[in-house]
């Protein structure tokens, strides 16, 4: 951690500034400027508050050169972590296809997709059953219902399944349930974070629209605080000026997360587009930068689909896009 | 609502939009151009999903005209919402000034920081008691003693107090308090925006760094549809590519909100800066463009507090900023 | 264009928009609901200015439903743009592979990087003769005696090149230049659009950082306005709340810009990420997701480029991805 | 300047970094940590390039810690900048209301604009002569008939007279126009702000519409460094993911670029919400934030205006609105 000082800082206030950090077994090494004095902090400054010293008299600005985050830091865990679910592992070189519809709708819809899905690769199986809309007055989905038919389609298929949870307290409905889905809009939901870390399942942790890498990295930091370290990061598109798209794809988190973190990292191109005419190009995008997987809308009638059919690919073009991916996996590691 | 259609659509899909709308009672008017079609939905449109009529393959773009907010809308409700809390009231022309420090520390403290500002001329105090903070190893607040601490200060002073509720399950030790908030992170929570809907207690709802006005709007709404009319709007900054100030004072929504709803709206100037210096000035713009009140963080001691003292101001100085704050306000109103 | 009415338009002022739009040959087709009129706009009305008939008095609001770019436009010249530019092609299915320098800095410099860059595939050379710096006190670039060199490398390895104008008042000195680059910082200074607009040679036109597609397109129309069809477009990057990488590459305008024009799309991983690590990644994102072409900043020595080092890679690392980019390219291919 | 070094730098890459800065006479102030090694650097570091370190493989990050603007910096020139123009100052206090049409459409127009607004108390004329638009097609302005005609109305009522030039070419055309405007998407056009800082006329020089504080100061700095010290700041919105308004005003900069420079700020409503009804509160906003003044789009027929009718008010609006400034601005003080 890094301390600016005003010019000409209180030379009372600053003894005191050196001694309480100092007790704090943290080393001081000061760079005094003509201009400028600055504090260079040494020793495990994640105690210090960095508010509070910026909010001194004497003091000008706080940077802070370590990161927040301990356990998703690639730092101190440099090996990737890899989540075995089912049959299947995320992370660590696989290419993981979550597919599925926006809203299971029925027991003949959610079948009849997975088993389509399956055929053309997927590995896992999404479907809301409790939904976030942003009005009050939308379809909500089936709830309780909902899940019952997805573990259906898990039954017919095989394929483990990953589904949105709201709010802790439907916690036990979601014990078949072999990924809890945390949406963009509760990344910073600490109560709900909080009670997926106390479960052993993977999570799988939406950015939210106007959340930095680094607040993203915290959230997935609150629920390995609690002891579960199976995170996976999914980028959904960010809220930008651009409005064509209904969000602006994030690409560059792909390579920066791999960097910061040791988690894997899959792309969400049907949210982040909101059309289905862009979800191909963006998937093959985001195999190319190198994405753990993708979680994809498909849906057999987009027309009639309970929600977000705009974004909902078929089955058919969920297969030739499948077919895709794979190729230029292979493409990219053939080069290397 | 105003759809699009692409150029040449199909008869017979044209002809089944058509019928499924006239079914449920809206009348479509169509505008049959050389390059384009356009079709005037006409009715109570709310019923209608936007989005399933744009997943049609002969739909090119969908427009609302109608806001999707009822309870929440002027046009139906003309009339500003008054909201009595205790001996005072929010809304109407009222100058609501609710001051108090980020989060209870001490009975001592609360208790001090509650007389001066009420002496000062503020209406309500604030204090957390249970704290969303983005790092899991920060200070998380006292909880139900913070509560507890907070009713000691009413006791002494009278005054209602505010706090956040971050959860549903935590409602029942909010019972006393006067007015619970729903933070920005969680403005998008729904099952805590459906919790504190089916209370009477009014709700203070933060807008989330990212959330359109419309957003905003149909998060009150959602607590709206419980039946609770008695929301306060809050704005305290938005995330933009600026980042000198930790957000940006979105200043327009005063006067766009006040066009736009009935609900009361105040502003939040020390999170919308992060800074106390820039407090005031902020503050005096948000009379000056016709908000209902303010939400000042005031601490005794900013360079100790536990949270956010950096964007804490001195009793004496917000003893000084009301005082302008209310010439202000007078000045607004001569000059009609 | 539609445009919607108050609630209870005076009949006079109604009758007064009716008439003046007739008179300019746009037929009115009004949709009466209970509580909202619309009118519906059939006819040329790129003539008709938006912003006038939104300030009547009467009117809530203007949509346009056309959009205003028309040279630019693909639903008006549906075939794809080619442009040919030496011996090398720009659109039309080629992966073009422009390479080079931030800024030109020696004789030696240029036409070695020119050298390996043709090597490994590169089909322009690129490299800053006049360069805008956010300060006035950093290296400007060698003006004219940069493009001097750059002829010298294009004499040597037969690169056709590609270097920024600033200023209209320049054009003299780009006579023999082969692609004229209109930075981000100059996409809507419209006297300068104007002026590569009269000459013949390509454009080279970058995404100012806060422009939408539109306004993209628009200042493309500002070129052609002049009788110059040759416009080459090209993201580098918007700017949004997330600050680790400079810029956010905006992946999803490469389906997006395919759709709305003919005009061949590029990409520039260097300026969007700011970090020679994150290039790699990035391009292959880019020709995944269909780009026409990338440029790229190779640096023999980035330690020790004049400006821009920490994003420009070194040719040995440009060959290795080279090679990627091209199996990428034909993995999408072989997949169709 | 700070540097942040990787882990376990190599030792004599380290020494010729050291050596290198030494020898530009800066000093070297190491903190090694356990897992982190910084070097703090003193002296004059604004001839340093931030870049080139960054770029080395040693290094991780580099952070600046003085701002890279020196003229425009209150650090250096702590006196505020009040500038003289014709009778009226702009700075140090005063009040600056500067209002007019959009576009100058007539002699008749301009002189009743001015007139009208004389009388309300405005300090400055506003009207644009040359038009930076959007599209191609629609109006440009009257060119150099345009000055002719704000020279008319300068004569009529002795305001000194703002047009915007958007080219350095059109210098002469300016040469009896009282202050050049550089428009908001020419703020980094370098090559006019060199040469309007070749003039001795005050230069009004508004914010791009992504531009940070910084960049606005840099592009000061740009006209400064050519000798012009009359540089008139001006923040009319920018652009956010909201797009209820045009684009949202940055009220915050108000204080915070009075902390970081001694030249004037003032406001541009019109601009910033593209609509009449919120020009005034906005204005209101600005005065109490501390403005040094406003720029307001004022025309007498606003639903007949050539461009940007929308965000016009009429004369007596203005009248209106000119009054309670006044009454504001005297509420800040009388509270002091």
């Amino acid at each position: 951690m890094i301390v600016i000082l005003k010019n000409h800082p209180d030379e009372a206030q600053l003894e005191n500034l050196i001694t309480w950090l100092t007790d704090q077994d943290i080393q001081v090494h000061p760079t005094v400027g003509a201009s400028q004095t600055i504090l260079g902090l040494v020793g495990d400054t994640s105690k210090i508050d960095m508010d509070l010293i910026a909010a001194l008299d004497i003091v000008e600005d706080v940077k802070r050169v370590q990161e927040p985050y301990k356990n998703a830091n690639r730092k101190f865990h440099p090996d990737d972590t890899v989540i075995k679910i089912g049959d299947t592992q995320v992370g660590g070189g696989n290419l993981t296809l979550i597919a599925g519809p926006c809203s299971v709708e029925s027991e003949e819809q959610i079948v009849e997709i997975a088993r389509a899905v399956k055929k053309s690769g997927a590995t896992m199986l999404r479907g809301g059953a409790f939904k976030p809309r942003s009005s009050p007055y939308a379809f909500q989905g089936m709830h309780i219902e909902g899940i019952r038919l997805l573990l259906k389609a898990k039954e017919a298929t095989g394929l483990p399944i990953v589904t949105e949870i709201m709010d802790g307290s439907q916690l036990p409905l979601f014990e078949d349930v072999d990924v809890l889905q945390v949406g963009a809009r509760n990344m910073q939901n600490y109560a709900l974070l909080r009670a997926v870390g106390t479960t052993d399942k993977p999570v799988l942790l939406k950015r939210g629209l106007s959340a930095t890498y680094e607040d993203l990295l915290m959230s997935a930091e609150y629920i390995m605080a609690g002891g579960n370290n199976k995170v996976i990061l999914c980028e959904r598109g960010i809220r930008t000026f651009e409005t064509f798209t209904r969000n602006t794809l994030d690409i560059s988190c792909v390579p920066v997360l791999r960097q910061l973190t040791h988690l894997p990292i899959i792309i969400d191109p049907s949210h982040a587009s909101g059309k289905a005419n862009l979800v191909p190009p963006l998937a093959q995008a985001a195999v190319a930068a190198g994405a753990d997987g993708l979680l994809i809308e498909v849906h057999n009638d987009p027309a009639h689909a309970k929600c977000d059919g705009p974004q909902s690919i078929t089955p058919k073009a969920f297969d030739t896009l499948a077919k895709r991916l794979r190729n230029i996996k292979a493409a990219c590691e053939a080069a290397e």
